[in-house]
């Protein structure tokens, strides 16, 4: 059994936290939180020790493994506390929103020689793996255009927004993580253009609701994504891959498979899966089950801390490009 | 130039009208209905003369075919004074409501060897032919099944409903020549089971509004059809087609290729195509074409008496069916 | 805790025995099989005692309840060992293949008044919940018609097919459970055709492979059903429902949401889902957690005893139908 | 009768010969051709008389209305002279590939005040005008964003992509048409990404065949653009439009409406459309009756000479943006 250290106990704490106590080969053995009550209510429900730092922890428990969901300008810290006592890491994206610190982050992970996985779910989503898959057969023939579609249904509160790094490294940074790892290409230029259309204050906040994104990869291959805060219709996340031999194209998943006609529809399908959680749920335990596995068998994870640092600073040029209305090359 | 002649200038009569004046091959010389003014009506969109009987009209001009699309009791002697006067002759189904009278037109057409082709148009539906096409090249194997789905939007007139022949006659015998000319077999026995749920007053006119019916063919493959007077959605019309290496299915016609999505539909689709005017005006032009190549060429109509006589006798067997409450053996 | 007897350790033994072990209110304490050693290779993997008869279960080990998944002809026993003990019980569909011994389980379970449900799972998928949901909202109106399509992706084995009780008690009956249960509505007669299309070795043991049903019901609605014992394309399971206001259809699900264009094929879609353990897999576990709830709640199983006796007698009234080629009035 | 000249004979010659020999309010008199063959095997099939030129044709004949469909760089001297002359215009996109030249043709229309119609036939196509009502009936809200995808089959001969003025203004002209019209707003900047990855020679004779574009509109809103020269699906032409009320999409138009399901593939769909003439034959003859309409009543052309002024402005932006990889400003 893996024993496990929780560092954080907000909403994606409690996603790793049933992922964990569910998997057979792992167990929570601590939970980590400064404020201490928020990391009791979790262990409440999912076993484990609670403990307001991690030097605390490290004091009265062994663990062989970190997953890191605290607040994002936590990581640096935590992940060179937990690499310098030599175990697994596994970190929520983004690692760090400054290219610096992540270098820093790097840096130690590297020293330390620790097993590192970064938290882009979307790869381990069954369907957009059966997507890869197909794709690496060879069914497109010749890449030559990607497209990805990403609208939320609805926008965070305004304070998530204001220390979210921005809408390009908050959200399209997924969508640039899966282009990279679709592709097996990196891009050499990025231009982005954004509007405030939604809601006035993530303007007022300093931020967009509404961005679109070319990516002209170095085989001169373009990538196209979409970003919207507010979909009224639910979550929409789909992918289409267009290439000489053929196109595939990933759709939206729905609560239940029902259609429905009358005088004045027809066909009507139910609603999407809600949001991120619902539609991405698998997502998130094959992707940990992948980390377990890479702890077991010493192997590198799939997600690693060069993917981090890539899709943090494609997203760091499409900020650019957006902020200073030019090209940006890479 | 075929010269048309045209007896009847109901509903029908204008689709006809409407075909022959737009057929390069074909012009319309004659319009026969006892109710002049009709006739007259019909001629001034279409051209050609107008008269009261079969009789003024042959004395006056001479025409190569005819068309039928009078009521149906006067089917018989229509086509007994046409087939004398050696004509060829399109009807419009059904031939006759009872067989023996239906056998009379049989004896008469054989007698004076005219070409004669039944209006069965839905099997020039081009949809219809391509899942032929597709089924005859063995795509689905051996059959196994086969369900058609037919269903109105809306029940027509009391008065129709009072002279069509009983729901049977009228509506499933589409349904039955397809059949027939789907699987190239023919059914040892039918079972039919209906109800009058849609409209009291079709019911206290002694027919159905809703029906189910299953016939076994020769071949033991089982066939399906329903039937409804009146689908809020739209006119319902789709083939099912399952054998032993696959199924083909046809799916029903859309006014546009729009879809929508909001917070409650998505994904709702147009309306389908009105009713059968619209949804098969392509096969009743191409039945009318077909008809024109075969006296040309001298062929056999590929919708012929037989064909006529066939489906009636096993519309007769469901309607016996229903009323007995029992299996009928063909 | 609630402790369960699990009586029968083959396929379905380690479906419910699954179930059991992940759910937070049950614990698997104990599976019975005259063959040992069956036995004791399930509790290896889920926990629990072997034992070979329900009597040496009882000496040595208490329990709450009962599942029932041994070969149908041991039912009647069994249950009548459990009532006796006053223990609840959930018995694998069908109860008995006989109407006689069907209702000599009913007697002893009402005489000791236990807790009884049958394992008609299907009710409890969640997509068959929502459409039923939307049905009892009134968004189809007025019923008129329903179709069932239930296509196996492949046969059984011969041995299954003979002691299967015929394909109307095996397949069908599933079909008959969620008419009655749709529509709140009984049959009032029933027939049935079928073929052996597909194996001739299935004919050989005296049963069929293809067959189609029409139900009346009091209210007059015509139900369909159609089962095949395989599918090439996969498990196919859709319910249409059709009435005065509207129409509701279900849909296969597919493994995942891709679809491919080339110049072939355009849109092509994925496999559905494998067959019953993998399309069904939700129903298993919400139909034990309804089971648990009315145990602990007192209440009676949503799906008892009588709905297991009137789908027997449906199904014995549709083979009936079939092998006397006439209508069944119920 | 509204009597035409039609000014070239070509491919684009054939599809107004045949709309306007079937137009009840329009009759061909005339086809101009310095190739005087070709303009006279034309006639063979559709009536009217031949010249060599506009001149000869005016010395022998009267006409109220012309067609010009001759190569763009034609177009300047031929809208002259009929403008000149008086005569209504309806003249093929694009009116001519430099802004200068277009600019002639616009003062010469202006100075003569004839009408001018020109040839953005997308907008007349019973889809895109479903689209744009619904739009317009506020079903989608406001808008945030619209995304064309236009992709080509095959690629057009080498010869015709040295003279087609490039990819931008060939293709993507169409496109930025259809979002101005659809979005009754301007571009207020655009930027434009391409590559050659189809067919080395395209790219050897100076042009791309695979491009992506992103207009900004006054209002914020942003619009995607992608074209490719070979989709090997078929014709690909899609249009969705994303607002804060909801998601309008159009899709493909397929040959027929069959599906297909096998152990390989399941519910596969037939090819579509194969190309514009098929894809868009209805649009071609409602821009003429809208065209002959417009004459009759004096009313200006729905889609004139300003239209195609802007629409060029902005493809020759791309263009820019995309030779030299900067953002274009309007």
């Amino acid at each position: 059994m893996l024993r496990f250290c929780l560092l954080g106990s907000g909403r994606m704490g409690y996603v790793y936290a049933k992922i964990i106590s569910e998997h057979p080969e792992a167990e929570l053995v601590a939970v980590i939180n400064p404020n201490l009550k928020s990391a009791i209510t979790l262990i409440e429900n999912y076993g484990g020790n609670a403990f307001k730092t991690l030097a605390e922890c490290r004091e009265s428990i062994e663990f062989d493994a970190a997953i890191i969901c605290s607040p994002t300008n936590t990581h640096l810290q935590l992940i060179s506390e937990v690499a310098k006592a030599g175990k697994a890491i596994f970190c929520e994206k983004p690692i760090d929103l400054s290219m610096e610190r992540l270098d820093q982050c790097i840096s130690v992970v590297e020293q330390y020689k620790v097993p590192f996985a970064v938290g882009f779910n979307r790869r381990f989503d069954p369907t957009n793996l059966a997507l890869r898959n197909r794709l690496m057969s060879g069914e497109v023939g010749n890449l030559n255009m990607l497209f990805l579609t990403s609208r939320d249904p609805s926008p965070p509160p305004i304070d998530y927004i204001k220390r979210s790094g921005g809408y390009f490294c908050d959200s399209t940074i997924h969508d640039i993580d899966l282009i990279c790892w679709l592709t097996n290409d990196a891009p050499i230029e990025v231009f982005s253009s954004a509007s405030c259309l939604i809601d006035d204050k993530i303007g007022a906040a300093g931020d967009v609701d509404t961005a679109m994104t070319i990516l002209k990869m170095k085989s001169g291959v373009l990538c196209h994504i979409n970003n919207s805060r507010k979909a009224v219709y639910g979550f929409d996340q789909r992918i289409e891959i267009f290439g000489s031999a053929g196109m595939l194209q990933t759709n939206n998943q729905r609560e239940t498979l029902l259609s429905y006609s009358n005088e004045k529809v027809t066909d009507a399908q139910p609603l999407l899966k809600h949001f991120f959680l619902e539609r991405y749920g698998q997502s998130f335990a094959l992707e940990v089950s992948d980390f377990i596995h890479c702890i077991k068998t010493g192997s590198n994870p799939a997600v690693n801390q060069w993917d981090g640092r890539r899709a943090l600073e494609i997203a760091l040029a499409c900020e650019l490009s957006h902020r200073e209305g030019r090209i940006v090359k890479l």
